[in-house]
């Protein structure tokens, strides 16, 4: 039996004050050359009129999406209290941000849209106004009934895909934050992202080690002998492809990158530095573990450029298209 | 007045038993694709032979080098007390390794060598014969009269250099290694081999944080604002043209690097992830700091490939390069 065409993905435009507007606009307007399927705006109108002079087709029904979306920018509207200025956050923007969020997430969780797609927020601001979780990650995760120690952030681009095992931790904290249990548990959910996001049957994590060399046999640290090495063994005992602790500067050149489907990285910046320095314009995080499709361009606000034409649109373009592949490879495994 | 030609690159040729023998012979083989200046090897030409069977000219005196490059690979005989076959490391093949370095610095020092490209070696077998030093950068510094603490490392590519702050290091004790003053002094190394070496005369370093987001004005850690931007300060002060401490997963993305000449990192890992990530087939280590120029492959003996004719030699043709540029830039400046 065919399956029913897919909804539209649902993109909420985060800080109406952030670059977010702008890049979505960028998005519908070059939707062909960028291979863009429908998508739904979902935010407040005028903070996109504000920088950008193009057709918005307001509907009240995701349904409505796909035909608007030929002719005209789709949006669901979410008016905040009063407008910003680009560059100019305000606190009304951040209840409209988060107002966003949580509708396209309930799209998705209700089967209106096929996927959610997250514009970028402002956390200063969303601290401002009492938003309890460190980032839209957690607050997804909640409105998901997940656990936000069960979700796993990964970030992909076409050549490289990393997943960071500690996030925003000091790097002198790290080391004690490692154990076998949660390196274990990050790289299941990995495996399985891979699985299910990506549609890789049998996938292939490398793990980082820590230390320069991987510890080079415990001459430079011990972490790799007594977290990483028990727990790629615990992996592999379930029956995973996992190798390591490899040494993190020759895990990330073409041809290591060829050997693997993931890297499990031990810190932020182990992660986040190759995948930004390969893929910058195309780095998209998606976040594993959830019952619904999510991914995000990987970058923020970037208010100091705000409203000045000059915010590309690629990271958004490269988050749009694979939230719509993910969601059509779920879509097709159930 | 019209300065003399500069004298031929003496090349060691690292462990008899790794790749070193065969990169080299591979470069001159291929010595006018890669744009390569004369060299002169400097090992046990059996170790060539093993793996090669091009031309060899022995030669007692670097000055009949030049006349030598054009048809065959000129070397000095530094003869093992055994032959090692590919791929088996010895002791006498260590003492030959070491002995070969030394000749080239000797020749280097005295000026009947442009500069030294240092072959890879095998520290095991170096520490198995009585070897003090932690590599061979400290070996070199020693033998041109300079405290190792006053050499520094650097990893250089087409787009990107960088230096690391701390090298060898336990990522745990990464954080307590740190100082203002090592990071000051490292980075006026790096400013000052940029203007030796590299012929830059205003040259631009940008700093990067130690942890995630730069420390996120304190948010995340205290080591920018105590440790990095004082140091980042002093050099300011100096005249430097220094800027910092930058999130290191933002700096390495091609319009960044544009802003820089050189990134000072503070570990190493974040200093070798992108220039390996980058540029793994062309990334060249050289040591700042010393009376000589000195260079390297970014890569080690691989024994384990030895002898099967899979080395890259685009590494050591790139270290050559480098050093020849770095030596002609010095010549020019006297």
């Amino acid at each position: 039996m065919a399956r029913a065409p897919l909804s539209p993905l649902a993109v909420s435009l985060g800080d109406p004050a952030g670059i977010g507007p702008e890049v979505i606009a960028k998005c519908w307007d070059h939707r062909d050359e960028l291979r863009l399927p429908p998508f739904l705006a979902i935010g407040d109108g005028r903070s996109i009129a504000a920088v950008w002079d193009g057709p918005i087709e307001v509907v009240d029904d995701p349904a409505q999406a796909d035909a608007a979306f030929d002719y005209a920018l789709p949006l669901i509207q979410v008016p905040a209290a009063e407008s910003d200025a680009p560059s100019r956050p305000s606190v009304a923007g951040a209840h409209c941000s988060l107002d966003s969020l949580e509708l396209a997430v309930g799209l998705a969780r209700s089967g209106s849209a096929a996927a959610v797609v997250t514009g970028p927020v402002s956390k200063e601001q969303l601290y401002a106004i009492g938003f309890q979780h460190p980032g839209q990650t957690e607050f997804v995760a909640e409105r998901c009934g997940v656990a936000s120690g069960n979700v796993v952030m990964m970030l992909a681009g076409p050549t490289l895909r990393t997943v960071p095992v500690t996030t925003h931790v000091r790097l002198r904290e790290v080391p004690d934050r490692l154990t076998s249990a949660l390196i274990e548990s990050r790289g299941r959910a990995a495996l399985r992202g891979l699985q299910r996001n990506f549609g890789i049957a049998d996938p292939r994590l490398a793990v980082s080690g820590l230390n320069p060399h991987a510890g080079e046999g415990g001459e430079l640290g011990q972490e790799e002998i007594e977290l990483i090495e028990p727990a790629i063994a615990a992996l592999a005992a379930e029956g995973w492809r996992v190798t390591g602790p490899h040494p993190a500067d020759t895990m990330f050149h073409a041809r290591a990158r060829a050997n693997y489907d993931a890297a499990l990285c031990m810190y932020h910046d182990q992660a986040l530095i190759p995948i930004k320095a390969l893929h910058f314009e195309e780095a998209v995080n998606i976040t594993l573990g959830l019952p619904i499709v999510r991914t995000a361009p990987d970058h923020g606000t970037a208010f100091d450029i705000a409203g000045q034409d000059r915010a590309d649109a690629r990271p958004m373009a490269a988050a749009i298209r694979m939230a719509a592949e993910s969601a059509a490879l779920r879509a097709d495994s159930v």
